[in-house]
């Protein structure tokens, strides 16, 4: 049985994971017969952000606290994680991951990984283990593995494109039933929600992605 | 297009919607071709629950602000919502199903159902528009319609059975990727969380209750 770690980054599409690409990764790679193992920055979150107005609030939030929400309590604390415990891993989306996991949402180039997050993926990509990233994630990724040159998509935006091939990376645009593979660095990514409309939109592409992640592992 | 109605009562397990079920229901109605309207009351949760941690916090929360999550800001004030603005409606469970939307976690027989969440069932009802609920939520729905004699599952939790046909209703035994359908009533049940190991344990029955419910509308 291959296991699978995936990386949240919160809980809600605005100020942690994206909701519905978490649930549908979880869905997809229990269905592959993957072992998965959610884990997560523990640490503050970035912002609050009130779902239903769609502006902040002055709360504060853990980023592992809350992901525990989409991992029903079942989640480990990122630091404790190595690439010795998984055959792969798999980020969903959402602003967590670009706020969370990396500094991608605040604006500035280059922007800063969360130091785990670093870690973890350069130690994922040094034992040739396969990495899956969907949505605002591959940010992520290029942050860290830009400089090795690794070839991803967030789909077609050519503003954030551009912002990810700042790093190193190449980026290859993509339809959001499709997934960008890069074989040589074991990177797999597809847009989800950086185009889907709706939750079977994002849902197609996302189980592609967690096959192939699954089947390089 | 059927146009059907979700309940969230927050979002996580332990204090609101239980996420993955919630999600399973959005992509297997968006999959049949349902037009999804989110939908919660207004209201402070009845707790808030530290999911890594399993306890308690002492914060506050509204049940509509955080089911905005699952709905990805697209949730409407359950108090705004009529029967005839729908044709079906569909309940995930979680804590918050029992918490939130009826105070059955609480305990005391009989329990009490959220009024927004027993006039909206009662409208459905009489307008003869199927009622999907699934792992605790068919204790909110019995606890409105149990008079009328509704057929329902909660998996085959003795105790929990006992009390929920306290109400009038009829409880039947039903395995984690099965369902139970009342045709008279139009209610459909299936047990997910309440039975299931993991996420396509649950989702095996929710696809077969979403595919019933709108069936039937």
């Amino acid at each position: 049985m291959k296991k699978v770690a995936v990386i949240l980054s919160g809980c809600g599409v605005n100020d942690g994971a994206e909701i519905h690409e978490s649930v549908v990764t979880l869905l997809a790679l229990d269905r592959l017969g993957a072992d998965v193992v959610c884990a997560a920055p523990n640490k503050p979150q970035a912002d609050v952000i009130d779902h239903a107005a769609g502006a902040p609030t002055d709360e504060t939030r853990n980023v592992l606290v809350e992901s525990a929400r989409i991992a029903r309590g079942e989640v480990t604390d990122l630091a404790a994680l190595t690439a010795s415990d998984v055959d792969a891993v798999v980020m969903p989306g959402g602003f967590g991951a670009a706020k969370n996991l990396c500094t991608f949402a605040q604006g500035s180039d280059p922007w800063e990984v969360d130091p785990e997050v670093a870690r973890f993926l350069r130690e994922m990509h040094a034992a040739k283990k396969p990495i899956g990233a969907m949505c605002i994630a591959p940010a992520a990724v290029a942050g860290v593995l830009g400089g090795e040159g690794v070839t991803l998509t967030i789909g077609t935006d050519e503003g954030t494109a551009r912002r990810i091939e700042s790093t190193g990376a190449r980026h290859e645009a993509c339809l959001v039933d499709d997934v960008v593979i890069d074989h040589e660095h074991k990177v797999v990514s597809t847009p989800a929600y950086m185009l889907a409309g709706h939750v079977a939109e994002a849902a197609a592409g996302i189980e592609k992605l967690c096959a192939a992640v699954v089947e390089m592992a």
